[in-house]
């Protein structure tokens, strides 16, 4: 179970009031996914996947923002060998990105899997247009349909509807969960498990967290409590304790850097959660060595409004060595370092994590007053977009 | 030439003074780079990568900060076509990334371009030792002496001494040249020239931003000024501003996804050339569209105390309407948008860029009082780790 080197008073009766208007929210769903999961659909998830697999060397990943960081971050991760590559288009406008993405299907057999819930989003729309058309070059236009895995709401919007209509096999975005806090629905399952990541231990991590909270309430306000306070509920009460400090940027540092996609992930779960109601802690990510002879600098000796949160891998003795030496040197440096002891570095590890950054993100929004699961601004330039294309 | 979308009122004769300081600084080698490299040099640079190419797959390039950052950028924004793939090691002490990135060398021939001016830093000696043992394995001791390239200091230094011993071919990091300013001397060109990139083109629209800087002085302080001041002063000069007006940190947003390490050069520059003396501007990349879902909420409606710097590359008129919408946005968010226009994206405009945030960078950290050039802070880390390592 995931450890954290800082014990903050808890108001336990708060947080456990926090956690219950969470789960009841209507966007809160995802914090029962990992116990809720039937072994039934799961299993298709599985079988897709293995399908996809054996008809494939590439597989294009169509999708933006929640659809799409948090099942690249675990694969970029853990590497898993499956003997397939994995290729991410449609979180950008750029038609240079596009090609160059492209370049990886020339003379390969490729399958595609997109991600939208409405399917009207501009980035992915567009790139899964194009790449509709090489399949179709490639395999003709019921060949093609055959090669489009399409993961959408149940009910409406372009995509489903294209999907029944033209038979593409469909997996369901729950309705009651927000694209940054979906990677432990079909969203983030399907891409894992055909990369090879083993879904079952990641939902098992996620699980064995959730419950580590839920342990935290056991007893009642007035019976002593029977568990030790999870680190999840530590960890965002310690943030808010920072953020109340006036410290206003939080560092996200790893050392180990296969794990930088899993620094956007968590990017994005706070800024998306917390930026709004002109507050909010600004997060940024330090992948170490690479960033200790860069933003090191400014770590060790420059404004003093951050603070360092480790997200500290197991590792081998002389990398622990290295995490020692900065969070003495940092430390030094009058930076407050929160470490946050990931117990393996596997699908169980990394499950943990996920639950852990999800509900310790939602519990800070709710300290800090505004609301986890909305994001108002995104909005705001989709419209100016939207004026714009107009015109 | 780079254009910019603000005028600030800029003190020339001051602005001089800071440039003549810069250049006649003992580490301001950097800014006659572009403008003295001699042609055998650059000869002798071409061949050598040639050589690399004929006779590799892979390239095993070993290297840390500002060693692997630069040449890096440029790489993975052009993509040249060269056929050969380049591998990154040495910039962190995990085992784990070392083993995932040996994975490419497998049943491939492969090179070594070792990038350390002394030899002493931890991380990519200790890769430098792994990766020399599979080249013996593979091609025998001599063998493996021809597939070594060292760049390194003209005449001391535990790598310099063994390059001088086992006869490496060997070129020179220059003395008065700072790691996260030697993009364009042997250390960025030979790894760049390797991959394919046009270095000379490179080079060239460096040079026409240096002069484009030095152009701005042209006349005296006295009779009038003959030419428009350069857009790189005019970005420093108004960082400085903005800087002073409380804003503390400078989000580098792009719309081009393969231009995220050039972003990561950037960050590398400013906060190790700005983040001491207890201040600095704090450097973060944004990369759109993907981030327009993430951190655009926190642009949009978080805490106002940061300002946004697009670097605008050449686009189709889609992805230009992006552009325009989210500057429209953020600006009606009432955050300061600075618009950097790059004028083609290809080694002539990526040449240009990196002259322009060098020349920017320095003046900027004069303007704030602090030296551009040296990094305290690394040093502490390095410090505390030797420290921990010799117990």
């Amino acid at each position: 179970m995931i450890q954290v080197n800082f014990t903050p008073r808890v108001e336990l009766d708060k947080i456990e009031k926090i956690v219950e208007e969470i789960k009841s929210d209507s966007m809160g769903g995802w914090a029962d996914l990992p116990l809720k999961l039937s072994t039934l659909k799961l299993q298709k998830i599985q079988e897709v996947a293995e399908k996809i697999r054996k008809e494939s060397d590439v597989v294009v990943m169509v999708g933006i923002g929640g659809s799409y960081l948090g099942h690249r971050a675990v694969i970029e991760a853990l590497k898993p060998h499956a003997g397939i590559e994995m290729v991410y288009i449609g979180n950008s406008l750029s038609r240079r990105d596009l090609e160059f993405n492209l370049r990886k299907i020339q003379n390969r057999d490729f399958s595609v899997i997109v991600i939208s819930k409405s399917g009207t989003t501009l980035e992915p729309a567009r790139a899964f247009e194009t790449v509709k058309q090489k399949l179709a070059e490639r395999y003709g236009v019921v060949g093609a349909i055959k090669r489009i895995y399409a993961i959408t709401d149940a009910r409406k919007g372009v995509l489903h509807d294209e999907a029944v209509r033209d038979n593409y096999t469909r997996f369901v975005v729950p309705d009651n969960v927000g694209g940054r806090y979906s990677v432990l629905s079909p969203v983030g399952l399907l891409p894992m498990a055909v990369a090879g990541i083993k879904v079952e231990e990641l939902l098992r991590g996620a699980a064995e967290m959730a419950e580590n909270v839920d342990e935290t309430f056991l007893g009642s306000e007035n019976a002593e409590r029977k568990h030790e306070v999870s680190s999840a509920i530590k960890y965002a009460v310690m943030r808010n304790l920072l953020q109340n400090k006036g410290y206003d940027t939080e560092v996200f540092a790893t050392f180990e850097p296969a794990t930088a996609y899993f620094n956007e992930w968590i990017k994005q779960l706070f800024g998306e959660s917390e930026g709004k109601n002109l507050q909010g802690v600004f997060p940024a990510s330090a992948v170490y060595s690479t960033d200790l002879h860069s933003l090191g600098q400014f770590m060790q000796d420059g404004r003093r409004n951050l603070w360092e949160t480790i997200i500290n891998y197991p590792t081998d003795e002389t990398n622990a060595k290295v995490v020692e030496a900065v969070q003495k040197a940092h430390i030094k440096g009058r930076i407050p370092v929160l470490k946050i002891d990931v117990s393996t570095y596997d699908e169980r590890g990394f499950g943990e994590l996920i639950y852990f950054f999800e509900m310790a993100c939602a519990i800070s929004a709710k300290l800090a007053g505004v609301n986890p699961f909305d994001q108002p601004g995104v909005e705001a330039y989709k419209e100016e977009l939207k004026n714009l294309l107009q015109k």
